[in-house]
């Protein structure tokens, strides 16, 4: 008989909440065979608070030993920015090396979005989850008096570039319209912009069927109010990538519905699935959060672990529930109706 | 007797069309008691194909005489990339110490914008000019082999940032909404965000007045098209500050309109104005080039050099034409149309 065995981070604010609901749909879409094992982690505000940790490296091994993780949020005003996110949030996509951060980005029916006209939006972003400007690899000297200088290092190899441009081929080869499109500034950022592009264009040679395009980072921006419609998936790196997703989010309809995987297609690390929103602490305990995005990341969670049926079958769910969904619910009342609507 | 005597660096594609109109414009506005003595550079790709050259250091000798320089476009898909911005442009903005990238947003009367319900969209970017990203600190080892790696350094100083946001607290304090957001990314780029973060709080107490604000860029990006009434001031990077003007002249009703001012606020070295637009070589020659943001750049310029009511009048020009614009006029028709109406 098959089972997963799932690590449950909720982190702080809304986590919590959302992080219920997308356990809920979970547990109502597997079928009677598959042993849903799942163990919650305390990693957070509170703990930090608590004890000033943020991810111990015994709880890195135990982690580890799953086959997936499901996230919440991470980030809470109380902690100094940066804290939370380079101590957990970075630290857990690092160590498990998710050098693939899959972000699609659909239109919805019945879903507001602020652009006029409603335009036909289905687009994948593979955000280069392991390198770039999120390395870490900063400093600052004199900090704090008026002769600082603060510096931060985008590192960028062959090594990480090629393998997150295969995967992006991979997924436009697998998809209808076959578009790849490249996004960087190799314009200003010439040294990781031609690495980027030069192996952009050497990999594309092995995929003649899909079709490829270059913008800098700004026209992306242009074209994804103006004509998003015409991206199909994206391949960008680490802070383009976080950039791109939340505007993608803002004209798909909100941040409400976007979710994400950090994957390691490898498999030697369990890949992290986690709603693109934060923490949002102004609407925690209210009922208000809207835990689509986090049962969209079960959904992504699901098909990695190779339940494509089931990943469908939320999906579908959620269409069908966002065609007819009352404004007034709740957060557990949301999860309860999807819950219902994938179970059995 | 008053005089300004202009450098005008046409440059690539369009660049010389829209500069004809905006010299057009500029002639138009001046009072007769003012001397306009123009001198064309002649920079940008074709020279490079001719001579190798990009800048020479006797041309940035003799560019520092002048009071101002009005700029075209700067691009082309015949050069590689890179070669242009870093040789020409980017190498003026820093040899002329540009630290204030002023860059406007307003959805003018009867334009196209592509958000559902026209928000009332009137804001300025305060772009950080000579730091950052862009200062070309970057390198590659093993270049082009399995096992490169390529670096791209984002250096800021306190020098540097303190002078910016000064300037854009002054800029908020003369507005009647009299309020500052920064947009950095604090929670990843610590270094550089908490060296921008904590020199905007202390300068923010010599502006009791001013009400301020901070965002992450993706959260920013989020609001510019979710809620861009929101925003007043905006200071931030210089990378930060390319992808949010694109975004912003997107949403309001396009790159066509978009102006900016390379502007050194010190009077050492001229300032430099341009339409953040690019050279667009696609509809070079046909006449389809829309000159406004040049036009509107034009305005930018003669307010730095202190001719206010002249600025005015240039943008209530702009203002009227584009609430009663036929939709078929060339370049050329528009320049004439801007001109007549500015003219005595
Ligand atoms: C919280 C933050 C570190 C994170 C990021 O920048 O990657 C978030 O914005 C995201 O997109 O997942
Ligand atoms: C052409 C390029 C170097 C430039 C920039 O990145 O600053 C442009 O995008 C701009 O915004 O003026």
């Amino acid at each position: 008989s098959r089972s997963i065995s799932l690590a449950v981070i909720p982190g702080d604010g809304i986590g919590q909440e959302v992080v219920a609901q997308g356990l809920k749909v979970l547990t109502a879409v597997l079928p009677q065979d598959v042993k849903l094992e799942t163990k919650q982690y305390d990693l957070g505000a509170a703990r930090w608070h608590a004890t000033g940790e943020t991810l111990t490296d015994a709880e890195l091994e135990q982690l580890q030993q799953h086959d997936a993780i499901l996230l919440g949020a991470i980030g809470d005003p109380s902690v100094p920015s940066g804290v939370l996110e380079r101590g957990l949030l970075l630290k857990l996509r690092f160590a498990f090396d998710h050098f693939v951060n899959l972000r699609p980005s659909k239109l919805f029916p019945n879903t507001g979005t602020p652009l006029a006209g409603r335009p036909d939006i289905d687009f994948v972003v593979v955000r280069e989850g392991t390198e770039g400007p999120y390395v870490g690899n900063g400093g600052s000297i004199r900090t704090g008096t008026p002769a600082e200088v603060a510096n931060e290092v985008s590192v960028n190899t062959a090594y990480g570039v090629e393998r997150v441009v295969r995967d992006a081929y991979e997924r436009a080869q697998a998809r209808p319209r076959k578009k790849l499109t490249l996004v960087h500034k190799n314009n200003v950022l010439v040294h990781a912009g031609h690495l980027w592009k030069n192996l952009f264009d050497k990999i594309g040679e092995e995929y003649p069927e899909v079709a490829t395009d270059y913008l800098h980072v700004d026209a992306a921006t242009i074209f994804l109010v103006t004509d998003p419609a015409r991206f199909d998936v994206i391949v960008t790196d680490n802070l383009f990538g976080d950039i791109l997703t939340d505007l993608a989010a803002a004209v798909t309809g909100g941040i409400g519905l976007a979710a994400s995987g950090n994957i390691n297609p490898t498999g030697e690390f369990p890949s992290m699935f986690e709603p693109v929103h934060g923490s949002a602490p102004d609407i925690a305990g209210t009922g208000k959060a809207d835990p689509t995005a986090t049962v969209l990341s079960v959904a992504l969670l699901l098909r990695h672990l190779g339940y494509e049926a089931e990943a469908a079958r939320v999906e579908d769910a959620v269409t069908a529930d966002l065609a007819e969904r009352p404004s007034a619910r709740t957060t557990d009342e949301t999860g309860d109706a999807l819950a219902a609507a994938v179970s059995g």
